[in-house]
């Protein structure tokens, strides 16, 4: 598959691939934030995917194409750390000897360098940003005979996410609408292709923290928006900017992007904790935000949340519940 | 089926009935519990079960054949919660009218009540402890008609938690060790009738809070203790003696049952938050408890872990993980 060629069926292929890998995520109505909303919300609990994120569709969807090519060396990448994690964790699982290298920003979540090396990965925490930690990888890449393993912005990986889509309308063909976190842009990628080609009237919405606005302001411009000034913030799996083939595939896909405030994102991961118990890291917990502060129209159409991981410290999370902040 | 009637076989035909209503719950490996514990060490994940809790499969049999029977009328249980969620929500989702009041004790966890009510249950706080509970909704029994729901001491409601066991030996038909938390016994009745059957040489056993020994004094002293001196504990859902049926069931069939501390608990707790990012009640934490604090033998068995749910309010679970005590 060329770098750059992507389309829906792929990931109907992706799927025949991962699916012994990685575990079919319940749809889950939630009866408490029905409730609260005052609209029919479902959760695809993807923070409850094995490595604790979604990541691992993509992983394994790289992993399973490079191998059918045939290609050896090492594997080098970039993440906050949720792809660096699934990516050791398929080269483990598969028993494969394949030297997995992440460079992470410095200020990457603990618990996520802490699994990167329970997998065996040599973290190089390098930059204050993902963008920075990702120009350091692609300089190694270039200087040493390895192999690249982009965290979004590639056809295998986007295809793996994109699985996510196919799971959800076999459960819930009737839904009305999709809310994303937007990241690099990889998983709305994937889910809006499936979405869109199958079921158009679906609204797919993204979501990302004010703090990377890079969907946003690439929809507002009509350019994919990649080098964006990055702030700190909760949600460190979306701190990027949005990468050029997945605008191309996506630009004309999605609905509409919003962004949430670093408040807004701890107080529905508050929520999340009270009315379902359930622990997600920030990235997931923008979906929630979005309803929440009103970022997107309350009508009443069955909406899907898509919660993407829940890799975050205890202390960190600790002090969130606690009403304290650590952006 | 009459009353006292079980065989390993109604487990089979159990998961037949419930299996489209529940989720088949991920055995997951952890690679951090394992790494800690330095023996390997597999989460069956109930506590990310439907309503929150393994309780679900028993009250999903229950009702199913209870309908089966064409019996009509309104029901009635005691419970210290998780169990009066699922029987609501079992008869919420079947669609059926049929009328549930659930009796609790005072101290009821009061997320679990919040549920209850949410899922339109009628819940009446009644008594100290789980067992004044059940008295006052077996006298509300004798006087009216209606038909009690036993928590654990009904062969319809062994059967459906035993489908646990069917799973898990799906999931990893070489475990070498199963580790149960015990309340009433129905849990354990259902799983060590299966493992037993199936797979004899497989070590079952069962923890209990030492606030509440039922099974270990039961065991001890070779006849059902149901009527225990109960102490307050953060495992609130395992609150209650062995009931005679499981009794019956299990007695011949588990290996060992140990005790664990308050202290033993909430440390478990924090662990899996800290190495797993999950919510556990203080129920299924006993579970970790046992192997962190030595209780059973460190040897390199492969061990399954049996997490049976995740409702524990937000203010306890915060208080927890900030060291606190609040049992």
């Amino acid at each position: 598959m060329a770098e750059e060629e992507f389309s829906p069926t792929d990931v109907v292929l992706a799927r025949r691939r991962i699916q012994n890998h990685i575990l079919k995520t319940p749809l889950i109505f939630s009866h408490a934030l029905s409730k609260l909303l005052k609209l029919p919300v479902y959760l695809k609990m993807e923070c409850w995917q094995l490595t604790g994120s979604f990541k691992v569709r993509g992983a394994f969807s790289w992993i399973l194409n490079f191998l059918e090519s045939h290609e050896q060396g090492p594997l080098v990448t970039a993440s906050s750390g949720n792809h660096g994690i699934a990516l050791s964790y398929a080269v483990f699982t598969l028993g494969n000897s394949l030297k997995v290298r992440v460079y992470s920003p410095e200020s990457a979540e603990a618990c996520k360098v802490q699994k990167m090396r329970e997998l065996k990965a040599e973290v190089v925490l390098k930059g204050k940003t993902f963008l920075e930690a990702y120009d350091s990888a692609m300089e190694y890449v270039k200087e040493r005979d390895s192999f690249y393993v982009h965290s979004h912005a590639h056809p295998w990986t986007i295809a793996g996410q994109g699985t996510i889509a196919l799971e959800i309308l076999e459960d819930l063909p009737s839904l009305e609408r999709i809310i994303v976190p937007i990241g690099g842009g990889g998983l709305i990628s994937g889910i809006s292709s499936v979405i869109k080609a199958l079921s158009p009237k679906v609204e797919v919405i993204g979501v990302e923290p004010e703090a990377a606005p890079g969907a946003f302001l690439s929809l507002r411009d009509g350019v994919p928006r990649e080098r964006i000034e990055l702030r700190p913030t909760i949600a460190d799996g979306l701190s990027g900017g949005f990468s050029p083939l997945p605008f191309r595939i996506s630009h004309n896909l999605i609905d509409r992007v919003v962004l949430v405030s670093e408040e807004e994102i701890m107080e529905a991961m508050r929520v999340f904790e009270r009315e379902e118990q359930v622990i997600v890291e920030g990235a997931a917990a923008v979906t929630l935000a979005a309803l929440l502060f009103k970022k997107v129209n309350p009508e009443k159409k069955k909406t899907v949340l898509v919660l993407t991981g829940r890799n975050i410290s205890a202390e960190k999370f600790n002090l969130i519940m606690a009403g304290g902040q650590n952006a």
